[in-house]
């Protein structure tokens, strides 16, 4: 058994004492003589892995009591539909700012509830910057205004908390999630799938502010509906429980290591390592995205000739760096270097960068 | 490390094999250097998975090619709303034959968008039985009937697939899929939170007729458009990844222990053990369903002097038989025999009963 330095950009690498962990209490949790995979998520064995996991989670991003939080199924484009058919009222509007893929995936699924305004957009410009606040065109009563705080396709991430004045910020924090600290109190949701940030594939937090949850919304299945899902405290039905123990495993590993602020540093040092081998290229490696706005999890870049794309993939592979290859929608290289890539990983993906280079010159 | 038998009704005891696979590939499936829960969903590592789950399954239950088969997250209840959102159109009626508990809930979730019709009911009666199909009164031009094929609290199963002419068939079968042969032919959509007789909790199997594919349904997001998800083979976005796999070892293991007509067999005799000793101890204990469709599955009872419950409960956890409370709803105790129940394990029960009778008479 020998682990790779894995790169992708979600479901993604996971700190390797917690795959220990789940794989030492695979068949056994704690002496219950069933996994937690095999036991109700009603009894108190699952109760308490739950209900660690929420305390864990608001001690590491400091989540207000004002705040609500929801560990459920169905990802964050479940989400995307989610919100304005809870936090909408029919035809109302709903401002969005577009910057990158998951931005349209958001209005895509908002468009058959609301009227979905983008309000600004950098597509125009290939979805390589983030268009300054001062630029916005808000609609005025708007539902919310829903930004995606990190482009996990374009690497393109929000440095600031926009202000919105009254109107509820919303963002889809799905690839930065507890990568730095954030003020969640600025914020009337912050959602985000799991499988980057916070641990495994399946489950999905959604934090919401408690007042947004006495509008009225739209008509809705109880299913769909977020004021159930509080009520029920996230076991409305069956929630994915074994996801939700692999994430409290997870976000308990975080708080180990040092927490929101630790981590702040470990990922702008990630960075940082990338984008200078990238920058000090001369040309032979790109990223075009605005300085400002690089996104500190996902790192687009592009070889000078594309020819060298096999190549650099195959190398890699072989190298023990995987899941390099990136996003259909933009082709080139992505390395995802989310709060479980270690820095050693990062710099063995420089350091095999500037290699490569030196022999493929 | 021991093992207890575990009569958890879901999430519920998966076969042994299956986690020891999962144990041992935790950290690096096959080589790859990462645990298929940290792969991309679009890798060929996981599509190799998906598709093989895909294929065993469809083996297994012997599903027509006329059929598509999804791996969703979101439960079974989220199907029940999406039902008449993808099937019926606005204010049509749909026909529900209520059962039990989880029959309410199918009929809760669409009642905000189909004129839901109780045909039939056994609610009167205290779920104890199943409402033959000739005293049925089913609308004309309904969108579907609706049946839970087995109520997983109440105990009652489907012994026979109800005949509905024209209108498709609509069945919940959480609690009892792939435990026989079935006649997937006879239904227009068969669905099952995969937590009981399929493996892993955190997905979902819809299994959908084509043709109803072309309704037109409802407005509605896309992420909540089965025609989407086909068309997208349920990677509309990030699957419940790390379940889907657990599921695909799950089917396996059955296709390997002889499918679904060893099940049948194992399952009637685990069945005709509990039963038996439940109606040969001269009340001492009691189940209240009518014995034609007394459930393979879920075995409720209630121990002759409600004082019982916890000396019962506490002897058979020293014992090794765990999960056996019953359901809030009812009280009482239920043992959940599904496939993953070995006979070893039902046998252990029986006997465990009987000499508490004898001890505690």
């Amino acid at each position: 058994m020998s682990r790779a330095f894995n790169f992708s950009a979600g479901p993604a690498t996971l700190p390797q004492s917690v795959l220990e962990q789940a794989q030492a209490e695979m068949l056994d949790w704690h002496g219950v003589g069933a996994s937690i995979v095999e036991l109700s998520h009603r009894g108190p064995e699952f109760i308490q892995v739950a209900t660690q996991a929420e305390a864990d989670l608001r001690a590491l991003m400091a989540i207000p009591d004002d705040y609500a939080v929801l560990f459920l199924g169905g990802g964050a484009t479940t989400v995307q539909a989610l919100l304005p058919l809870n936090f909408a009222a029919p035809g109302q509007a709903a401002d969005y700012v577009l910057t990158g893929h998951w931005g349209k995936t958001a209005i895509k699924q908002a468009k058959p509830y609301v009227d979905a305004k983008v309000i600004a957009s950098s597509e125009a410009g290939g979805f390589r910057d983030i268009p300054a606040r001062a630029s916005w065109q808000p609609t005025a009563d708007a539902a919310y205004v829903h930004i995606t705080a990190n482009e996990t396709i374009h690497g393109v991430e929000f440095r600031d908390i926009p202000d919105t004045g009254n109107v509820p910020l919303v963002a889809d924090f799905s690839s930065s999630i507890a990568s730095e600290p954030l003020d969640v109190s600025k914020f009337g949701v912050i959602y985000a799938g799991a499988q980057k940030n916070l641990g495994p594939v399946g489950i999905t937090v959604v934090i919401i502010r408690r007042d947004l949850l006495e509008r009225a919304g739209q008509p809705r299945a109880d299913i769909l509906d977020y004021r159930s899902h509080v009520k029920g405290e996230s076991m409305l039905n069956t929630p994915p429980s074994w996801n939700w123990y692999l994430l409290g495993l997870t976000v308990k590993w975080m708080l180990d290591e040092g927490g929101v602020e630790e981590f702040a540093r470990r990922n702008a040092r990630k960075a940082a390592l990338l984008y200078d081998v990238i920058d000090s290229s001369g040309g032979y490696y790109r990223n075009e995205v605005a300085t400002a706005v690089r996104s500190r999890m996902n790192v687009p870049f592009f070889l000078h000739d594309e020819a060298l794309d096999k190549p650099f993939l195959k190398e890699a592979d072989a190298a023990r760096l995987i899941s390099l290859k990136g996003h259909r929608a933009l082709g080139g290289m992505r390395a995802s270097i989310y709060n479980a890539m270690s820095e050693a990983g990062v710099q063995a993906l420089a350091d095999f960068m500037r290699d490569f280079q030196t022999r493929h010159g």
